[in-house]
Order: C-alpha cells, then sequence, then structure tokens
C-alpha cells in the first residue's frame, strides 16, 4: 500500500507538536510537509530539538502544505480554517481540522461564543463533528473532518451512556474540569510562565469558555432535547491530562447496578475507552501519552448524585491522537493504526 | 508580659512541625515542649533539617507536654484527643485539637462517619467548634478547643455569606475541591509516592469524605435547617493549598450585585479572608504560607448557578495558623499575632 | 516469523513496567510471562492501572517466567540475578540482566562496592557488559547480557570519543549527575515522600555511589589504563531523566574543533546518540520517554575545560530500552525495532 | 525609634516583591514608596494579587522613591543602576543596589563581562561589595551597597574556609550550580514557559556565566591570589533555592577532620550559616524563604576531593533577605532583624 501522504498546518503548536510525534509512528502515513507561520524556513527539529534526526524537515508554508498531501490536519486558531478547508475541498484533500470552525452544527452558536460569522456558511455542509465514539459512521462521507475540543472529548464520553439512556436529569449538570498546561498553548502569557503556573491552582472562564457550546451541543444530541451545562475549567500545574469531575442528578428510582452495567455495555467493545473498576478512580497518569479514555463512576446515594470523573490525554484523545484516530476511520484502516502505544505511567 | 507556654503533641506530623514553624516567630508564644510517638528522645531538628539551630528541641511525651505548658495542641488521628482533653481539663491547660474529635456537636454525626463512639462524652460539652470568622464569640470561654478541618475552613468561608443570607438555594450543593499534598499527610504510601503523584491528578473518597458531616453541621447552622452537600475532593501535585469550587443554586430574583455586596460586607473587616475583584480567580498561589482566604465569585447566569472559589493553605489557615488564631483569640491577643505573614506567591 | 517470547522476572519495579509499556509495541517480541515477588497471583494491571486492557497478565514466580519464554528480562536487586543466572544457562534461555550483578569484569571491585562475593563465579564467563555503542560486538555470543546502569549509560557515551581518542587528561574527572525520581524505584521512602521531593534538591552518596566502579571499568578500557573519577549524584524532581554533566581537562594543544569533529565523527552513524548544535545544551526533556542520549559540548578554554552534557531517559536507554536493544542485536534485529519511538517533549 | 523609610526601585520584578514581602514583616522598616517602570501608577497588589489587603501601595517612578526614603534598594538590570546612584549619592540617601553594577573592584573585569563600560567610575569609591559573612565591616561607612549574586553567594560561602585557610589547591576549581527558576526572573521566555521547563533539566552559559568574575574576585580576595573557576549553571524546574556542588582538590595531608573543623569553626557564630551533620546532604528545602545558607561537607579520598554543597534560596540569601541583612548591619541593628523566619520545608 502506498502510504498516505498527510501535512500538518501549524505544525509548531503544540497539537502540531503532537500530531508529528505521532505520525512518525504511524505505518500507513508519511509526513509529507508541515507550515508554520512563525517558522517559515526553519527546520521543524530547530523548533522542538527532540525531533532532531526524526523530522528535520524544513517548515513550509499552508498553500504547499495543502498541494503536497492527500490529508491535511490543521491546527490553528479559530477563523483561520475556514479559508484552507475551501482550499482543501477544491483541490479534494481532505481535512481534519483541530480548530474551532468545524465543531459547530450551526453557524449560530459558534457566532454567540467565537464573536465571529462563518465566513464560508456553505463549507459547513461538508463537514462533520468527529467523536469517534459517538459519531463514527458520519466520518467515513465527510470531506471536513472537524476534531472536537479536548474538554468536550472528556466530558461527552463522561455523559454519553447515562443521558442517552436516560439515567440522569438533564437540568442542573455541573462540569469541574481540570487541565495540564500543554492546554493553554506554546504562546508565552504570564500565567503560563513557570513560577506562576508551579505550585499554582485555579479555575479560569468559569461559566464562559468556548467549550459550552460543543459541549452542550453533544449532550442536548444524545438527550434528544436542548441541555445546558456549566462548564468550568482549571489551570492544572502538569503537563499534560485532563480530568473532569461531572456532577449529574440520577433520575428516581435509577440504581447503581443499572448505571454500571449501562456504562460497561456502551463501552465494552471501544478500543480507546476503558472503564475503572467500582472504588478506583480515573487518574491522567493511567491515560499519558495515550489516546485512552478512562472513567470512573462514583455515586453519592445521599444525595441522588452520579458523579463521573473521564481523563483523557490533552494532547492525544484531546487533539492530535483523535485526529489521527478520524484519519483512520476515515480510510477504513483499523482505528488504533499508530496510536496504540501504551499510556506512559510517569 | 510573660510569655505563653506551647506545647505541640504530634509535633512530627506535617500540621505539628508547621505550628513549630510559626510558633517560632510568634512574640507572645514560646514553644516549651513537644512530643512524638515516632521520635521520642530524638531532636526536632534531626526529623526537620529546616530547623537547624532554632528548633533543636527534644522530642518528649505527651504526658510531659500537658505538665510543661499552658496551651496545648494536639495534631493526632482521631480518637486520639479524647483522653488528652481529659487530662487537660483536670490540669486546666488549654487544649486546641487540630484533630477531629472534637468538631461535631453531637456524636451521632462522628459515630457514623468516623465508625467510633465519643469514649468521653461528657467531655464535649467544654468543647467548641471553632471557625473564628464564624464562631469566633464561643472561642473565649471554651476549654476545648475544636480547630476546624482543612476542607470545611474553605468551603465554610465560600458558603457562609450566601447561605446566610439566604441567597441560595440550600439543595444540590456540589463542592469540587483540591488539596496539595501536605494534606495526605507524612505517612508513606504508594499514592504519595513522588513519581505516583507528579504530574498526576484524580479524585477520591467522592462522597464519602470525612469531612462531609463537619462541611453540613456549618452549612445547616448558616442556613438554620439541615443542609446536605455533595462533596469530592481531589489530590493536586503540589505540595500546600487547597482550591475549592463550590455550585450553588441562586434563588429566584437573586443578582449578581446581591451577591457581591452581601460577600464583601461580610468579610470587610475580616483580618483574614479576601474578597478578589470581579474577574479575577482565587489562586492558590496568593495564599500560601499565610493565614489567608481568598474568595472569588462567578456568575453562570445562563443556568442561575453562583461558583464561588475559596482557597486557603491547608497548613496554615486549614490547620496550624487557625489554631493560633484560636489561641490568640482565647488570650485576647490581635487576632493576628504571629500569623500576619504575607503569603509567599513563589 | 514467531515472536519471540520474552518474560520479565521483577515485572512490578519501574524498570520492569517499563519493559512491559515497550515490549507491547515491539513487533517481534511477545510478553509471555511475567513475576513479581510482592504482587504473585494479581494482574500486573492491577498493580499499573495504565496497563487496564493492556497487559491484564497474571503474574507468576520467577521460574515459570524461565520456563515459558526465550529470553528472560531480569530487574532485581543486586546478589539476586546470579542463581537466576544459572537457571537460564541450564535451560538455555538468553538471560538480560537489568540489575548489578552482571556489570563488573572482575569480582573485585564488586566485592568492593556492593559487599558481596559473587555466589557463581564461574557464570560470569558467559556474561558480557552490554552497552551497545561501546560493546556492540561482544553482545552476540553472550549467553548472559549485563545490561548498564543507567548513570555509566550517560558518562560512558559522554567521555568515550574524548577518552578513547586522547584527548583529554585521564585524572581529575568530575562528574556531577542529576537523576529523576523513578531512578530511586518504587519503594516507598521519606526522600522520596511527594512533599520532600517536590520543590527540593539535594546531592546524595557523593563518590561513594554503586555505580562508580562500573564507571570506572568502562573509561579504564576506552584509556587503555586506569582511570578513577568524582562522581557525585542528585535527585532531581522530575519523574524521569538524567543528566550528566562532566568535567574534563583538554591536553595541550587539543583544540575546539578537534574535539567537536571526533565527538560527530563517532557517534554520525549511531541511531540512539545525537549531538547538539554547539551553542544548545542537552536536556532531559528532548529524550523523555524515548531511547535516545543527546551530548552537548561545551569549552571553557580559560580553563582548558572540556564540559560534556548528556541526557538520557533514566528508565529507556538507561534501562528497559537499551536492555531491548541488547536484544535486538542478540536476534540481528535492527537495533531501533521496537524502540523507535520519538521523544516525547512534554 | 522612628522606622526607616525604605523604597525599592523595580518593584515587580521577582527580587524586588521579595523584599515587599519581608519588608512588610520588618519591625523597624517602613516601604515608603515603590516603583516599577512597567507598572507606574498601578498598585502593587495588583501586579502581584499576593499582597492585596498588604501592600496597594501605588507604584511611582524612581526619583520620587529616592526623594520619599532614607534606604533605596535597586533592582534592576545592569546598567541602570550607576546612574541612580549618583543621584543618591547627592540626596545622601543609601543605595543597596541588587544588580551587577556594584559588584566588582575593578572596571575591567565588569566591562569584559558585562561588555560595558562604568559610566560613572568615580562613584565605585563610594561602593562596597557586601557579602556580610566575608565583608562585614566594609558595609558600615559605604554609602552605596553592591549587594552579592545569587550564585556567588552560595559559592562563596561554600569555598571560604578552605580556600582562606589553605586547605585546597586554588586550581582547578569546578562548580556545577542548579538555580529554581525564579532566578531568570519574571520576563517571559519560551525556556521558562511552563511546559518548556516543568520535567526538564539543563544546563546553560556554561563556562559564560556573568557571575563567573564575581566568584573569581571573591575567592581571589581569599587566597590572596588569582583564582579561576569554571562555573556551570543549570536551571531546575523548582520555583526558588540553589544548590552549588563545589570541587575541590585538598592539598597533600590534609584530613578531613581538619576540614571539618575549620568549617564548624568560621561558622560557629554566623547566624545565617549553618553546617549540615556529616553524613547530611545540603537541600534547598531546608531554606526555602528563609536567609540561611547551608553547607555540608563530602569527601572522595581515593582522588583527594573535598566536594562542598551548598544551599540558599536564591531570592532571599541570594538576593533580598540578604539585602535587608545588610541594611540591618548599616543601622547597626541586629543581623536577622525581620529576616529570622524559619525555611519553610514544604
Amino acid at each position: 500500500m502506498n502510504k498516505i501522504k498527510v501535512g500538518i498546518i501549524g505544525a509548531t503548536g503544540y497539537a502540531g507538536a503532537e500530531l508529528v510525534k505521532l505520525l512518525l509512528g504511524h505505518p500507513i502515513a508519511e509526513i509529507t510537509a508541515v507550515s508554520s507561520v512563525s517558522y517559515e524556513g526553519k527546520k521543524l527539529s530547530e523548533v522542538y530539538p527532540n525531533f532532531k534526526k526524526l523530522a528535520d524537515i524544513t517548515l513550509e508554508n499552508a498553500d504547499t502544505v495543502i498541494d503536497k498531501c492527500d490529508v491535511v490536519f490543521a491546527s490553528l486558531p479559530h477563523g483561520l480554517s475556514e479559508p484552507l478547508a475551501q482550499k482543501c475541498l477544491e483541490k479534494n484533500k481532505l481535512l481534519i481540522d483541530l480548530g474551532a470552525d468545524f465543531r459547530m452544527y450551526d453557524g449560530e452558536a459558534y457566532a454567540e461564543w467565537y464573536k465571529r460569522e462563518y465566513s464560508h456558511p456553505e463549507l459547513h455542509k461538508h463537514a462533520t463533528y468527529a467523536l469517534p465514539e459517538l459519531y463514527r459512521d458520519k466520518v467515513k462521507g465527510a470531506k471536513i473532518i472537524g476534531n472536537p475540543g479536548c474538554y468536550p472529548t472528556s466530558i461527552a464520553l463522561a455523559c454519553a451512556p447515562a443521558i442517552r439512556n436516560g439515567l440522569v436529569e438533564t437540568e442542573g449538570i455541573i462540569i469541574d474540569s481540570k487541565s495540564g498546561v500543554t492546554g493553554a498553548g506554546r504562546g508565552l502569557t504570564q500565567g503560563t510562565h513557570y513560577p506562576d503556573t508551579n505550585e499554582a491552582f485555579a479555575a479560569y472562564k468559569a461559566g464562559e469558555h468556548r467549550h459550552t457550546p460543543e459541549i452542550e451541543q453533544t449532550l442536548s444530541d444524545l438527550a434528544g432535547k436542548t441541555v445546558k451545562v456549566t462548564f468550568v475549567p482549571h489551570l492544572l500545574p502538569v503537563n499534560r491530562g485532563i480530568e473532569s469531575s461531572v456532577y449529574l442528578t440520577l433520575k428516581d428510582g435509577v440504581t447503581k447496578e443499572q448505571v454500571i452495567k449501562c456504562y460497561e455495555k456502551t463501552y465494552e467493545n471501544e478500543r480507546f475507552v476503558r472503564m475503572e473498576p467500582i472504588g478506583s478512580y480515573a487518574n491522567i497518569k493511567n491515560v499519558r501519552c495515550s489516546n485512552y479514555c478512562d472513567i470512573s463512576l462514583h455515586f453519592d446515594m445521599r444525595n441522588n448524585k452520579l458523579i463521573v470523573c473521564s481523563v483523557i490525554d490533552n494532547m492525544v484523545k484531546g487533539a492530535a491522537g483523535q485526529a489521527i484516530q478520524n484519519m483512520n476511520i476515515w480510510y477504513g484502516l483499523p482505528e488504533e493504526t499508530g496510536i496504540d502505544m501504551a499510556p506512559q505511567q510517569f
């Protein structure tokens, strides 16, 4: 089989670099071109010295990447992917977008939260929101793949069985998430300067994070009606990993056993979702550098609450790994091709 | 003025060592005796080399501490403080207990959560639960002071204004807390072995942590009726600090402005509680090594939620600092005596 | 090709678990049996939950591992591998020993530093010390492979070109090394309790670490005469990685250019050694979770000093990865088989 | 006694903020004015929220600070303190400079390493280099105090007894130092971005760090002849603390006992220097947030090496604390006034 020619636009951001890392080990794909606005003309390994001798490829521009490749991964700030998608469509290249431009079904919620109208509204009918465990079937036919956000991935997988099966109320859902600092990106800010971040912890964007509409879109889809959530992210002093603690209210009469069985059944054949044994807690260290999502279930029966803890690696299942998983699905490859590494506990 | 002779039983635990650290700088108190079951006969500075030349005092036993001192701080596993309290009462020494034995008003909740009946039920009428900002008046007359738990301190201060003033519903309260590793104590466990904890994050004891009844006791007190909460703690890979994100439902018609004004008014004269400006987030780094509690208010008006983030240093305001604050109150000293250090941001 | 049946004795130690991690991704090897004295009868994934669904294999005992496998990796405290080696030899199984028992050429140095005589001296003639970049040729014929220690690996690769080519004096060599905490193993100690290790840093075993004779053996070999070194390790508050800063005195007349050229030439065809460009510094983050050794050269010409900084991942090139590299060599496989993953920068 | 009016120029840098922290607790000094070029007009507590309610003082400009205060602390990049010193001299204000402009005896070494000539050479005769334990006597009469650099403080105290007493050779001295990230300052750089620094470790500026001539000046002073050193600093992933491992060659016939006695005698009456018991290692955690320097002695008699490990808090003894120590000496106050806090082990 000829290798799939893949390219990465925005290869020097963290998600881009993780794509490089993973694709270097992919047996069927071959990194053919990479681009970066800030570092065009430099070697990738000059920006990321861990890639010395492995990815000494020179950074080019976005157009070149589209021309040279069959699959284009884009990891860019929102608003920049729509024009790229237009070009990919014209040249019949698959675009897997790790940004926010192709995650929402409708432009309204996007406009409300991102303060920007779609520039190419007609494009979106060729796009699909692709969280594989929930929307696997829609991936194959798509021409543009909207790769999910990191928080929404951890949260949708935590909630899906309970909501789809009507085990919990759809009101009053509280989501308390914590993300490692790579989630904030490579750009320098005072808040991610080492001494400001190390030994620190705080919430941010409480009730106003842009991943909220994406979370609500999926949960509404699962519930078959509009669901709103209270979502509060926190910055965790670790490099990688997201933990989401989701607080759900059990419907009257629903038992622990029902819930446990429902989750186990939902995920028993999923390659990348693992249920913790009851009594254990999902820990970011157990999924580090892997494409797994670990989920644990806890019950506060005094208050009829189901607490679901889910963990992912924000750079892998929350970004680059899931993007490759989507590429694999699109090409009909086994879903785990190139992303089947065991978690790196330490 | 003669110095107050203070002693510490359990001086080699983390809270005990923090008491030593703080009392070394207290202008009116003097560390007169310290004890440790595990290290009796050794110098404290052999166990904690940071105290070289500062606390080369020899560790004795509990009885000696009681005999030599006016005030006895005890920092022991639950169940061990009741007999000590009996002795202190007989010898007319003030006991400030940092353990769990004197925090509950009634023995029932204690027995339910700690799986142990009071051994000296009659003692408890001499005891008071002493979270100064809420129960300052009760401290002076007490003979036994039950110093609050770390999580309950951060949570009670986060909730008090809203609940006491009836701004929020008392049902469905969700509390998602995160604690630094000193909160788990000095004892060796696999879960606090460096490589297992570093770059890791998970919940623990979801819905079943023993601080739950203490939290509920205070919130019920403030509400004037029984309040139950869903409380989920998490282990944070930092040495010190607790952050609690508390999710409260605003009563119909309550406005942001009302809430903000209520909190500001409640705490305007409190030396150790600071409100963050709106838009800022309480961060554990801003209270490190200090007796402060910082609180920030956030609103998710789409869901009528008030989110209160509060932070303390679990070793200071959550243990040793608050214990000294209580001693100061008992003696009629300015509350901040010896504990007025600015937070150590880094 | 039939897969190589590999087994791991001591699979629940850190090096053992890293072997499992890596061998799960090895295309030609298959984990057939694992053992652990402490956890016999449990599943490996109960001890290391990151292996859920990946290595649910049950821990057995050492004898079973030897019986079931073609290659036995042993990761045990010193003194325990000699009897195992005897059994492997009898049953014609290849032993790759990650412990200290088969690293020294002669029993004298071993006895001096490890305070223990060889129990099976005759075995050692079947063994080879196998640092592939220096002793590749000896690996194939061996029946027992003594896998190098972590510090010695980083140090030998840092010194080899300069010493073998006579560019530096062999006296007065100073080696200041720093290791991540996994290097101290999984056993619980106060010194590796999270709050004691985090935000801490100190030397340990200065001038008396047991890796010293192994370092001196290799450097003497390279120099063709006895070399002694001053070796001081430090504990670094990170999970993984070793950095060694080696201070060498340039011989009269030796130039920077000579040194640089010598290192580049020595390592130009080595798959797992990378020279940093001049002006860059070898950083543990650039080799994390990989089998690479990065080396940077620095010159203090005011004092005729060559400073070589080398970094490895102590768990991979310093233990499990190098052991697999040795297995690959023994079997005539490409050296990088199963260990060609790119470093995980974050 | 009227309080000393102190001001801080450059109060929003890390050393400046640490000065604020410490001076808030100084019984005889009073922060009267602070300045910052970047934040003039803002409150200090807006930049450092840990100072809320404690230092809500408004940031002014340097001239105002000089006018309002008796003592001016300046914490500025090199080259900016000379003009300030001129003004302080004219207005008869004591300047304690935490920058590099007044550390060197002669302008030549300064010009060579800092690539800049003195702009006010005549000023330097009013200045003294003030490492109190070595140059205490010169402090009182000075009008400008050059506060030592952080690395040189840890190194000079480590070497002083051995060099001054002729116990070691003055050639071939190797110094391997490691500093926490606050040492790199508050300015944003890729190298101090959290994910780049966390779990990372590398040397930097090997053999070319600007603290080298300051170190050599002091050691030459102590030796009575020119001493050159090889100095290699490393960046340590912790917030605070410096560890220096110094490698010295014992002169023929010098014994361990001589060395130990010499160090103990030298420092027995020093308030801020503590010798570790033999067998213990100086650890940055034992001096954190304090003005102490802990020193441990180790011997590699196989190679006639004395290894001295010394640790300080780079922000306290390495900057702000030592500056206050110098102010105390200048005013004839007990040296520990306001800086006698016990180290914060966690």
